[in-house]
């Protein structure tokens, strides 16, 4: 049997209280522990304020099982965290030769000297098990007191996840008997989630009360969660595949993948699947397209390049766009994106040519061209596919639902082009 | 006299705790308190979960003087806030005549018949203040119960905003004598927190204890924040700039600008104050730095355009990198990032080149070249400024740390050119 086990998310920091920084660490733990069947039972956010601290430690002691806390842990004075962890624990801080092993190796690899303020980074509760941060200097404690696991990590996000990925979750799952969970997302692009719900409410209807189904939309994308509870896995995964059979054929146009699969990782799998490359022409997303395929890991076997020809004389001279074609129809338009695909692709000997050209705003509107007209082409060498897209007045989300809307087409295109 | 008035923020849903949403409602609370001179102690995160809410709202009630709430409003059965406040203050749910009729208004508004379910949400605490929510069906709910101030509000953005700015703001400027506070931000960028600290121990130590710093370290950047505290808005103002003033000497390399500046935005007032322009050839960056410029509105004024050749034989054919220092230097190389600059610089007219390559990983180092080696450089037409940089095995932290760097050798050369 399996165990009912909580959770209290404390984030540490005067500058989550003044609002200066968005808290996404807290939602990520919860996410994570969602996924492992650990139940957050509370968020709790205080400053770097001793008595703060305290009452937050003695609150959580009594309300969850596991106390992940952020925050707090770099060189400098105002950062208290370890102190206050140590006065709560009665144990003293002391020299961790491994940790202080560990900063000396970061700042040798990074031809530095360890100065006398990072070196009392390697001074921790006596009381703690030292978990090593193979990212930077602040250290993991990780406490078991009293039936209780009580784990500090630094606020700097990267740090944090490579903490929880690489210790925190293997340690949690070996000491707890956690509920058996299966989780499974299916991702979509080119509906709006009242559509989607629209098209599937029937299939929904049916499902059986231990598979819960979740919208979760985000800017140009929804993505559906189903979570299954039982207590095998084998045969839990089974019944929540079972349920996602017959759901794919109702939406099938607009799932471009499961689980992590982002829509640059899903294209980047096609591409390779069918030994294509891509190359881009960006002009109102600025490199944002080009930055998206290549944060993914492999990314230079399909992406051959691209060209941001901000201006029209660029787009000429650089790009090789038809001077005419601007001069007619303008730089936000069916033909210059046309040719811009047309002539990226040639440029960069690629299968496609993806481009993108319009007015991001908030400035360059006009009663004809208004901010947020926004012209998408993709060309596969035989066929070149266009979009129009009237989008909104904030510049940020416009290069956003651009690029999700371009790297859409490019798919589409990919999977017309393959048949 | 101004009073010390401090606020807790409690948010309530279970989709909080699950990590499905980002509670951005907290994060723009906080904002709004600290800019009307209230202190936020502490923010707490709950799910739909009566005893959940009656611990905070207890706790709450130690701990500040005003409690600002959201969430659990809705119609349906999960939301539980406005019968566990009644609860707690001992009072009954009755109804609101004035709430009934503005929601009553709404629905016809919108040409529908008000429902059973609908018409619960005129049912309010006796004890409270009913306040309109002028943008939809959810009241606003404003209690004085012990010397506290409490409000509960939906957890819809919109329509919380609706209440703090049309209702809230304005009766707590009303109710107590706020303190004056000013903030100010001094934004750094190539070096690290504790060098940062150790070039400036000496003046903070002297910082009188009405202004107080926080180091606000993010990747690749460091800003420092100094808050004051004070009764009138404009000695207070002049005696924060006043400490600002010794400081800049200790560390003006580095401080690129202020408050909402962020690093693109600097260095796009330095390219306009110059009427210059800057052109961008990437390789390990992959579109972001571009990006990350053409991310600010009237950027174009400034950013004539990039390539992002992502194989030799692209920096060869599209840029014209000399195939001669490829094969003798490599990819990864000072000689090559010097002719992506100089040759980008040419082909888009700019008087700025700036170019990348590197090894961003995970995959594609070697022993000579590892995983983490990136080559920046940046040529103004007389003299090109290169930069070698070690950074980490992932591969999105050294994409940004390297956008940071490219951003901050152009910084540094706009400044030195100019001279």
């Amino acid at each position: 049997m399996h165990q009912s086990v909580t959770a209290e998310i404390i984030s540490i920091g005067d500058e989550l209280l003044y609002g200066q920084i968005m808290d996404t660490n807290s939602k990520w733990l919860s996410e994570e522990m969602d996924k492992i069947g650990v139940r957050v039972v509370r968020k709790t956010t205080i400053g770097d304020d001793r008595e703060s601290m305290l009452d937050a430690f003695e609150a959580a002691a009594v309300k969850a099982d596991i106390i992940l806390m952020t925050g707090g842990l770099g060189p400098t004075k105002d950062d208290l965290t370890k102190s206050v962890l140590a006065a709560y624990f009665g144990s003293k801080l002391e020299l961790f030769p491994d940790a202080l092993e560990d900063v000396s190796n970061l700042f040798h690899s990074r031809g530095k000297e360890l100065t006398a303020t990072n070196r009392g980074q390697a001074y921790l509760p006596s009381n703690c098990t030292y978990i090593r941060n193979g990212v930077g200097t602040a250290p993991g404690m990780w406490f078991e007191e009293k039936e209780k696991i009580w784990m500090s990590m630094p606020g700097v996000p990267h740090e944090m996840k490579y903490l929880m990925q690489q210790e925190v979750i293997p340690r949690l799952k070996k000491k707890y008997q956690l509920p058996v969970i299966y989780h499974k997302l299916i991702r979509t692009v080119g509906i709006g989630e009242s559509w989607l719900s629209d098209l599937i409410t029937d299939w929904e209807e049916k499902l059986p009360s231990h598979i819960r189904l979740a919208y979760l939309p985000s800017l140009g994308e929804v993505k559906l969660r189903l979570t299954g509870f039982g207590t095998d896995q084998e045969s839990l995964a089974s019944e929540v595949e079972a349920q996602i059979e017959p759901l794919l054929p109702l939406i099938s146009k607009y799932v471009y993948g499961f689980n992590d699969d982002i829509l640059p990782v899903a294209i980047g799998h096609m591409l390779v699947n069918r030994g294509k490359t891509v190359a881009l022409a960006e002009s109102c997303t600025g490199g944002y397209v080009s930055h998206l395929i290549t944060s993914i890991p492999g990314s230079s076997d399909y992406f051959n390049g691209g060209v941001i020809p901000y201006h029209n004389e660029f787009k000429k001279a650089v790009l090789g766009v038809s001077a005419e074609v601007l001069t007619s129809e303008g730089a936000v338009s069916e033909g210059t994106v046309r040719d811009m695909a047309r002539q990226v692709r040639n440029k960069f000997k690629a299968d496609f040519g993806l481009s993108s050209s319009g007015i991001a705003g908030p400035g360059g509107g006009s009663e004809e061209k208004p901010v947020g007209l926004v012209w998408i082409a993709c060309d596969d060498g035989q066929v070149c596919h266009t979009r129009k897209l009237q989008l909104t007045k904030d510049r940020t989300v416009n290069i956003h639902l651009t690029a999700i809307a371009a790297l859409n087409l490019l798919r589409e295109t990919i999977l017309q082009t393959s048949t």
